[in-house]
């Protein structure tokens, strides 16, 4: 998607350690109009699948999703990172390991949201190697949904969790793939498609 | 707002120890048309303020305060529970004691998110002791921003958070307020305004 490899060249800061900082615009302070053009894309590349919910997982995953589920007219659900004591015991649960955070969270969504009727999008910011949107793939497995598509922001698609999905049959589409980052030259080279 | 209340009383469940669960519409699950109801109503009532940026925090104001910047044309930040090796150490931090989770976290917004050019409008889901909102409201007023105004979706009005934000002069709206809730007939008594 043009627009958002354009962002991502203009406001993205490449850092040593393969971190993209993107937070002026999408993982904390949110462009919500860049949000409404990904929505709009995701709907284009999904909009054939029988999509009747939303995925995500806390905390960036959820705004994108929120935006994108207007195109699709269908509620979110968000998984979430630890047991609450608003939630009953009744959870799908599995573990999810973060690269950014180098922790190890038990992830949660409430088995009342996620049955076998449910045909889902998952969608999140961010795919690296694949862990966060792995252990969605297990809620939703768990559940007995049907995983109708995966739909990224931002792949780094010199980790290898985007292949691991595809080579899986996942239907999976990212807005931008980057293949390369240089944190001294600060260029951001993308997968052409 | 009656939207909301009609399905507070619908799809809220109330438990003991004032807990409302409304996490298959509001926050865990969430209905994105009727977030959209809310984010008309918040333009509505702070249509009038020279709003340049949404403050969050995550997770369940995000999705809300996505929603709701649409109407208002402006970028959202949401605070974060966490230091995070993706932010800059240079932050603006705060501690909240979440009544939902019985801990105290850290919440952090990145100096370059929170400026004294700013006027925000702070949207989260919930108000009770208010101690979220009050961590917020720390963090815009630690940037020298200025607080246009608080806008929640449930307010717990048998708690004190609201009325002491309103005490302060601070231009609260809550979109339910809710005075009385009880466990054994499950009833639900909404503030008359």
């Amino acid at each position: 998607m043009k627009l958002l490899e354009e962002r991502i060249s203009k406001d993205g800061l490449v850092k040593e350690g393969n971190v993209l900082k993107v937070d002026s615009f999408l993982n904390h302070q949110m462009d919500i109009e860049l949000f409404n053009e990904m929505g709009k894309e995701f709907k284009r590349l999904f909009g054939d699948r029988p999509i009747n919910k939303i995925l995500t997982i806390e905390a960036s995953g959820i705004a994108i999703a929120a935006i994108a589920a207007q195109y699709f007219d269908v509620p979110v659900v968000f998984a979430k990172k630890s047991q609450s004591i608003n939630l009953d015991g009744s959870v799908y649960s599995t573990k999810i390991e973060s690269f950014t955070h180098k922790k190890i969270y038990d992830v949660i969504v409430s088995k009342k949201y996620l049955s076998p009727e449910d045909h889902v999008l998952v969608i999140d910011d961010f795919l690296a190697n694949g862990c966060a949107i792995n252990g969605l793939i297990e809620l939703i497995n768990e559940a007995g949904a049907t995983i109708e598509g995966v739909g990224i922001a931002i792949e780094k698609g010199f980790q290898n969790g985007g292949q691991k999905l595809r080579e899986q049959g996942i239907n999976l589409h990212s807005l931008a793939i980057i293949d390369k980052m240089d944190p001294v030259e600060g260029s951001i080279t993308f997968r052409q498609e």
